[in-house]
């Protein structure tokens, strides 16, 4: 067992007996009924009859009415007692849920901040601790995969599902697609005990979700074979170094074929170039979509006969109509049935190695218990007071948890639903956590007033004048703004906006109403403090030049009470942008590691970078000086490593911390490469007056160029390290004059 | 000789042998100066000394201070006389200007519509006069070389060099580009009678400029092979079959590589795949740009190095300097003397078949009375007239010319530097030309009063209230708003707006104080028309809604009476969008013959394609209708023809001019094709109650897949045409399914 395998696929000798032998005696139906699955309907009797009668092998537990843990632990029972009932080799189901961020979608689970506000903690570890408080709850469920981590770096700022993503960095986006894998999973093969408490992660939308062009869901990607290599492969590659079980092809079509139908994606470059030996899980619509998006098929028949050449091993929604056109491909000799055979052992090994075939039911009783439990809530208010990035402050934050009066306002200062982001419990009315209200409720002192006035929702303003007065008899305001929870194209919580307005706005500014409740609060003259509750970054050039106080609190899931922990100063903001905020929808995209042009940097014209804030930006309340950054060597071999060491101290009264980045500019190659790119993440917290020296080692390797088959040529030449505003450099050792 | 071969490399057998005797005789530093070109300067002398001393074998007529056709001609007279005394083979000097839509930077000059507005026209006939006219032009100055057609098609709204462009269509860019190379060269060599009043044609910007990112100049191209392949190569490959003598590489860098140090853009796509045999001419900066642009080198001496071996012929300016380090290059053996004989080759091929050996020198006085002749300024007024596409008209257009009272405001109304366009005669205090104002004066009849007031400059407003008061007074107001003219990233003739804002700018809006001038206009209740002299479209929902007639002028040159011929109706307006008008930046990038994806129509959300103004709209004052589309075939083979018939009658009373496009669709195939594609284009002219029928040729190959290496591959199905609303199909016979 080595990294890199896949979870489960190299299963004991003796289970890999038992899928040889069940495949073995399985008719044509059942081995395609492995390979097809089922949505949960709200029809119990209906799900468990066509599982039955077409042998499904999987469910996935979509937003059904049987969301509460009780509801959804009975229905997984359920379930599992028909699939093995009726399989003469009692083989169980593998249920799967979306789960992105916490099993969000069961009522009274813990709700993670979406991914985006996780890579503001540039914190790994932490990550790993969500992603394994988020499996216990799925288990507890009986649910054994997750549709996550998403893997996609942000390219375009305008796409809805920026939320979903690690942001801008290569680095970064791998870094956390890893940690992600390693905390649903346990852990490679090798070191995990046993897969019975784990879920399946399923690293997603292979190779290239998000560039869409001009940030449209599921547009055809506008990539080259360099940008694919350079940007959108290695979080992919890290997921799959991790482990990870499973991965999901993207919608797009990418130079003309749509990835669900491409052997050239999902054989040559994910199983023959990156190695991955896993399960290639089909998108919801990602067969229909070839010929009903792509029109490169005439039928479902033929896009199913496409996708499944194509090496899709799971179609997870579909049920019996899939599963008859299946069987009907490989009885008209289009389909092989060696090839349904290879995709329904993968599910095979799966079912064993997550102890399915030992124990495939749940302890209804447990479920209640486990989701949304304190321990579990504490790990989710960590993360959420972690990504917290405070973007503006002239001083009037932290507020004093004594201020005599404080008027808070805004669309999103009292929405669960919008605070806890997509894929959440949104049908549920009174979802679990606390809202950005209710925790500066809590965290004021026992004299302080805390009044409320919604003032507008998102689209609509209301009673902007009462929000005027309530900001003027107050000494603080606080106007939580924003944007809905979504789910890619579609809304999920609300009709207070229009279906073509969230998230595949054109725009990227605050809706007018929002503006207008904003610029009114502010016109009072209290000291003001703008929130933004947000999936995408907004363009808010106006609040950045006029609001002394704004705090980026991304979707942060259901611990809203995060807000005020940092308002109020119990803790240091150490959130960081993991992307860029453009001053307009003209800038974009634009990105910290752009490719140098000509006119990118010429200073009579606006630099290809000019966001209103920069990838990486954060205040603080403590005063962190970086004091020096050295490097081992001044040359270095292309096949050594060089260390760096970074000293920071803590020059003022309080104690925080500071995300460390380390960026690198290989300063001149034979192929473009970025101005700079991030090549080292670590955190530090400093008491006051603390010193500290952190150590990172690189491998000159990884700093070369890519190759447009993923290989790295490490060209001889001066590599510059940049951390905060310091830098150095170093050779590597030179070769003759332009050859 | 055949079509495709480029101008004058397959010279007759007795001035091929001249070619190698001279070669043979040559040294290096003579055979190196063949390929470094100086940019002219002020000081004459300087100029002369450094083709002296250098060899140098060819010169860029720039914007010099000798802009006046005599001074342009006796200069050109001069720098040849040196550079033929100079020479111990008598070699003349091969002379080229910018000359994209005439030879505009000598004062005086015909200045023809910016490529933008040629396409408007769809009639590529009148294009090929144009082209042959400045051809003349040129010749009369001594200039043999255009740096123009531009067979870039527009991608990105935003960009600023999309007035340059044919617009969005690869078949219009492709048919247009072949027509200016033909007007241009007059012709193959085999029709041509001979080369001495002829130019040469450089078809620009290899392979692909137009894809920047985030419509920046020259900033890094984001495209997949097959986008190069369908979008990018057809307008070159279709300059290369009508023989363009030169091609010159974009600034970009694509997959990580600067095409200007490519050998696979250079050599491996443009020499091998597409057969071209003519000079690759480097862009200006494209040398110096490879290490100060795009790091990939790490001086001057490598970046020629580089540009070299890649395939570049001509390095236009360097001079002295240039030559000196490629002589060290070669004598290093850097660079093989028989790469820069290849070079030479072809660069002295060229001035025999442009009759330079026999004749280098031009007639002053000829120079004096061919630039800006009445015959050629017909020409012009034509090609502006047809370009002028009337968007909005609610019945205020046409104006009676017997309108009592017209007032004329806006920062366009009377600025000939500002309706010139980019590449201009900008320092020429009083360049050749009508302004819009002045056509409208010269067009109403003699009681009308016009007035003007110009109430704005493009970015500051000025005395609104005198127009406000001035619209109040007429009977009619006509705003003339727009963009200045501009040059790629930098500005030419103006300091009235910052360097940071045209054309790079971020915004496709108005500017504000152009907007609040042309709502002050309207608010006064008079009649108003928005005339907008503009190289990039402008997204202006406002006056979309707001004002009753609006009219697109592009960037119409010295003829900007043409405005005045259509909205006071001595012209039926013809002119039809090339390209596509956004409603804001956050639409952008837009085209209409995008590629289909799961979420592109689905009418929950807003289209992919939901432009203010759609590719090819434009109204007309005529009334003509579609009566039928008719296609000869119901089912065709793969390898024949279809012929298409469309017939069209004018209903109305006045006559009129209607171009026609056929548009086709692939409807189901095993790539992503185009939810339409444009695939023929004629214009037809009605009388009153004239009936027509146009008949159509199309091969059914031209309709199938664009694979990764440029072939065709027509896959059996349903192929659908439309023309307007009308819609017809037919099949290719249909395989077996699925394979």
């Amino acid at each position: 067992m080595t990294p890199g395998q896949a979870f489960g696929q190299h299963v004991e000798s003796e289970d890999e007996r038992r899928v040889d032998d069940i495949i073995e005696r399985m008719t044509l139906e059942e081995k395609v009924g492995q390979i097809v699955g089922i949505g949960a309907r709200e029809d119990v009797e209906g799900t468990t009859d066509e599982i039955e009668t077409h042998h499904l092998g999987s469910c996935h537990f979509g937003e059904t009415p049987h969301n509460t843990p009780a509801e959804k632990a009975a229905f997984a029972n359920e379930i599992q007692r028909a699939a093995i009932d009726a399989s003469r080799f009692d083989v169980p189901l593998f249920v799967r849920a979306m789960a992105e961020h916490g099993h969000a979608a069961v009522a009274g689970s813990t709700v993670f901040p979406q991914q985006l506000g996780l890579a503001a903690t540039r914190d790994p570890d932490l990550l790993e601790r969500c992603a394994d408080v988020a499996a216990t709850e799925m288990r507890a469920t009986g649910v054994q995969s997750t549709s996550s981590p998403i893997g996609d770096v942000a390219r375009d700022q305008r796409w809805g599902r920026i939320a979903e993503t690690f942001g801008e960095s290569p680095f970064l986006c791998a870094e956390l697609t890893a940690a992600m894998v390693r905390g649903y999973q346990g852990g490679t093969d090798a070191e995990r005990e046993n897969g019975a408490d784990r879920v399946l992660a399923v690293t997603k939308h292979f190779p290239a979700y998000s560039e869409g062009l001009r940030g449209q869901d599921q547009a055809p990607n506008e990539v080259t074979d360099y940008t694919l290599r350079r940007v959108h492969v290695p979080p992919y590659a890290a997921g799959i170094d991790a482990g990870t079980a499973g991965i999901m092809p993207c919608y797009n079509s990418i130079n003309g074929e749509p990835v669900h139908g491409s052997a050239r994606f999902l054989e040559d470059l994910l199983r023959k170039d990156l190695g991955f030996d896993g399960f290639v899980l089909a998108d919801a619509r990602g067969a229909e979509d070839l010929h009903a998006g792509h029109a490169v098929t005439g039928s479902r028949e033929e896009s199913l006969w496409r996708t499944i050449r194509a090496g899709l091993d799971l179609l997870p929604f579909g049920g019996g109509e899939y599963a008859e056109l299946i069987v009907g491909l490989v009885e008209d000799g289009e389909l092989s049935e060696t090839r349904i055979e290879e995709s329904a052992r993968r599910i095979l090994r799966l079912k064993f190695a997550l102890g399915l075939f030992d124990d495939p039911f749940v302890d209804v009783e447990n479920a209640v218990e486990t989701l949304g439990s304190e321990p579990h809530r504490e790990v989710a208010r960590e993360a959420a007071r972690q990504s917290m990035t405070l973007l503006e402050n002239d001083g009037v934050l932290p507020l004093d948890p004594n201020t005599e009066r404080v008027f808070v306002t805004g669309p999103n200062a009292d929405s669960l639903a919008h605070q806890h982001g997509g894929w959440g419990t949104v049908q549920d009315p009174d979802p679990l956590g606390d809202t950005v209200l209710e925790g500066i409720e809590a965290a004021v002192g026992s004299d302080t007033t805390v009044t409320y006035e919604r003032g507008a929702t998102l689209n609509e303003t209301e009673d902007v004048d009462a929000a005027r007065e309530g900001a003027a008899d107050a000494d603080a305001a606080i106007v939580v703004l924003g944007e809905p929870d979504y789910v890619h194209e579609f809304i999920a919580s609300s009709e207070e906006y229009g279906l073509d307005e969230f998230p595949n706005r054109t725009q990227l500014t605050l809706p007018e109403a929002q503006r207008e409740l904003v610029e009114a609060v502010h016109a009072t003259g209290t000291p003001t403090i703008a929130v933004l509750v947000t999936g995408r970054v907004l363009a808010t050039p106006w609040i950045a030049e006029h609001v002394p106080g704004v705090l980026m609190a991304y979707q942060p899931g259901s611990e809203g009470g995060a807000v005020a922990d940092v308002l109020f100063g119990e803790y240091d903001p150490s959130g960081r942008l993991p992307i860029s905020v453009p001053r307009s929808e003209g800038h974009v995209p634009l990105r910290f590691n752009y490719l140098p042009s000509p006119t990118a940097d010429d200073s009579a014209f606006k630099s290809s970078y000019d966001p209103l804030y920069e990838y990486g930006h954060g205040l603080s309340y403590a005063d962190i000086e970086y004091r020096s950054l050295e490097l081992s060597a001044e040359d270095v071999g292309p096949d050594e490593t060089i260390d760096v060491e970074v000293t920071l101290e803590n020059v003022g009264d309080r104690a925080g911390t500071e995300p460390v980045e380390l960026f690198a500019t290989d300063v001149r190659s034979s192929r473009v490469t970025p101005v700079r790119e991030l090549v080292a993440v670590d955190r530090v917290s400093l008491e006051s007056g603390e010193r500290e020296t952190i150590a990172f080692t690189l491998t000159v390797e990884s700093l070369g160029i890519i190759e447009d088959d993923g290989s790295r040529t490490v060209e001889p030449g001066t590599f510059e390290i940049r951390v905060d505003d310091l830098l150095e450099s170093f050779e590597v050792t030179r070769r003759r004059p332009y050859r």
